[in-house]
């Protein structure tokens, strides 16, 4: 994309509403605007980011065999009364009358509906399991929206919904999406932590929220210091094999880690003094086993074996997508501005030309863009040097390309790392290997 | 996907609500299930042709300049209220209260956000064109949602919008989307035509709807037989060249088609008897330049050269992307079920197993599925072969690789092309190759 016909609006100013690092840079790099009351547009450096977190994890549901479908957003009542939710239900459901008098909602989640969808199309416990998910926008009506897209109303969301035939079959489910939450975030660039959080009435130990730790979290955490460096995913694990996918969910769980809303005293202290952390986390995941809570209520049953009715074993699996934005801002920035995570990053290079105008910066430039337009935002507009290098720190693309014109006559460019500040002097092609290749 | 294990529920009864082939075939072969009036869930194989048809739109944008973003589906009233059309607009508009009592809307469409935002982000004329668009959920609400998602209240749509500094630029922003949507539609596979639409009270020629010829359209059309073959897209044009774009434009446009609304018995008599045609379409886009009418409503203008206010000249552009799922059945489907084009099916080939459980089969239907297992659906439930020949072709998979134990001995597999009714017998490679390719 060529910066001077962009829709990329960045600020000087730092924006008064905004009263944490990740809803200020967001704003001043271009990446969205408030459209109503934690109501937000991306804009399309913002979007970029938005569908690289997304198609990540979609790539990682899909590899652990969830199915992807896509539920509408608004939402029949009747099917809330279903379950009994309909009433129980908050101020945070938006509530919505049509043109007929007949009460829709905008779906906070989707329970209900999965189930019965489900209900409609799966008739034998021999199709199961079946893992769907959806990544769509949903809405809760927060009294205080704020922290820009970190707390909105209507927010992206991946939920997914496991249906197994008995509850040993749906532990094997939740683990697998354990699996698929570590690998999610490992390739999103940020370390969330799961962390054991409330079963409600259900009980038992198959609920983790996932944190990122950041100091501006709205959670306090305890957790074991070996967490912050241990590889999850150092093993391969078969998600075919109970075996297989008890061993991995072991060793996850082994170090403690807690919200403060779970925190054991008594767990705490077995932690090596040394190895005790606390600090603050973001929650951008949480994984929950419910049992048949849905499918009883709703009466969903497939026949079993013998024909008898068997109520599927269910859990939902949530991933805050657009919150996932501003979450790996809080846990990636300087004071410039934005570090990009390079799998998340809405282009992989910026180039940088110092001198618009000159024939020889313009021409390499120009071939440089042309290996990989739909990669790089090429900066040709004709403002001076400061501007554009802290427009591109602010933005936090991975990598930039730096063309002057002494260094263009002999096709040379400087490369700079933004996570580290590195520079180089390269030629221009060994320059465009380096960044491509990633 | 292995069809085992999926969520793809065909139907072999009829369903009684649907009136018009495209609903019956996408209730019938999985592809959607209706959660309210008028609102659906696309399930995994529905998912898959709508998010096909969204990247082709997508791509023909991106290619002709213009630039995505993500608009929320939820609007402020107060937004409404500065262009005026908030008391204007009908009860189709649904009209939402939050918790503290503010108004809001599901969006029907999206002009005055963008114009915000426009505002807020572009400040010089030299920034202009700008042409935004994004692909989001609408809402309309229907007196009487029918014809499946050809007609129902929440829907996909891709809506772009055009600023340029002059009319004459307006023009060819409004020419180069033309050009976009012929290539879009002839990628999609179907055949659209575009024809004169009303203007209202902006007057001249530069309103045109797009229609895909069936004969369950909601529309009446008249129109040159010419059209039916015409190669619009024969010539390349320069989207940067004024000349090129006048060229293409009018030779696109110098054959007779309007829809009954705006026949003209006179023009219509200047076309040869034999090539006068009388039909009926389904709309799947519309193209409309409408001016400074919102820019001034609004009171949102750049800066021209001399430093004085510039309104913006508008031109919206949509495309009904959830629509056109059931257009393109309505244009390409037989006795026996849908005929996917190669661009928008949700699998390029289906693989039979005609003898689940014999070795030879087994083996060489995985051999093929391993291929493309993303492409692919692999057939391997235990039903008999007439069931799955009829789900195949219900389900309208371009290509269909059958494979039988005679043939699977000697590494043969039987293709079927679903469009033609065409079948071969091939070696499995050779077969692989001829699928693959396409």
């Amino acid at each position: 994309m060529r910066l001077s016909r962009s829709f990329l609006p960045t600020l000087k100013e730092t924006p008064s509403e905004a009263q944490i690092v990740s809803h200020r840079l967001m704003l001043r790099a271009g990446l969205i605007r408030q459209t109503a009351s934690g109501i937000y547009a991306w804009l399309p450096a913002g979007l970029r980011v938005l569908r690289n977190i997304a198609q990540i994890v979609r790539e990682e549901q899909d590899a652990v065999g969830a199915q992807e479908v896509l539920m509408p957003t608004l939402q029949s009542a009747d099917l809330w009364k279903r379950s009994g939710r309909y009433d129980a239900y908050g101020p945070e459901m938006l509530r919505i009358r049509d043109r007929h008098e007949r009460d829709l909602l905008y779906g906070p989640t989707n329970e209900e509906m999965i189930t019965d969808l489900f209900g409609q199309g799966v008739k034998s416990y021999k199709e199961l399991p079946q893992v769907l998910y959806h990544i769509q926008w949903k809405f809760r009506d927060e009294v205080r929206p704020r922290f820009g897209v970190m707390r909105g109303r209507e927010f992206l969301m991946k939920d997914a919904y496991s249906f197994d035939v008995s509850y040993e079959a749906a532990v094997d489910s939740y683990r697998r999406m354990m699996l698929a939450y570590l690998r999610t975030f490992q390739r999103l660039g940020v370390r969330a932590v799961p962390m054991v959080a409330d079963t409600g009435p259900i009980g038992g130990d198959l609920s983790h929220e996932f944190l990122i730790l950041a100091p501006t979290g709205e959670s306090g955490v305890f957790y074991d210091g070996e967490l912050e460096t241990l590889d999850w995913l150092g093993e391969p694990v078969d998600v075919a094999d109970r075996v297989s996918l008890d061993k991995f969910f072991s060793n996850v769980t082994s170090y403690y880690a807690a919200t403060d809303e779970k925190h054991d005293e008594d767990a705490w202290d077995q932690v090596p003094g040394d190895r005790r952390r606390e600090g603050r986390g973001i929650e951008v995941g949480h994984i929950f086993y419910f049992g048949t809570k849905y499918t009883k209520a709703m009466d969903i049953s497939v026949a079993g074996p013998e024909g008898e009715a068997i109520y599927p074993e269910m859990g939902s699996y949530g991933i805050g997508v657009s919150r996932l934005a501003g979450a790996i801002i809080e846990a990636s920035h300087d004071e410039a501005g934005i570090i990009w995570p390079d799998s998340v990053a809405p282009f992989k290079a910026v180039i940088i030309n110092l001198k618009v105008g000159d024939a020889t910066c313009d021409a390499l430039c120009e071939t440089l863009y042309a290996a990989a337009p739909e990669q790089f935002l090429y900066d040709d507009r004709t403002d001076r040097a400061g501007a554009k290098f802290a427009d591109a720190d602010l933005m936090g693309h991975p990598w930039q390309l730096i063309v002057g014109p002494r260094g263009a006559k002999e096709q040379k460019v400087e490369l700079k790392r933004r996570a580290t500040g590195e520079r180089f002097e390269l030629p221009a092609d060994e320059a465009l290997a380096r960044v491509i290749s990633r």
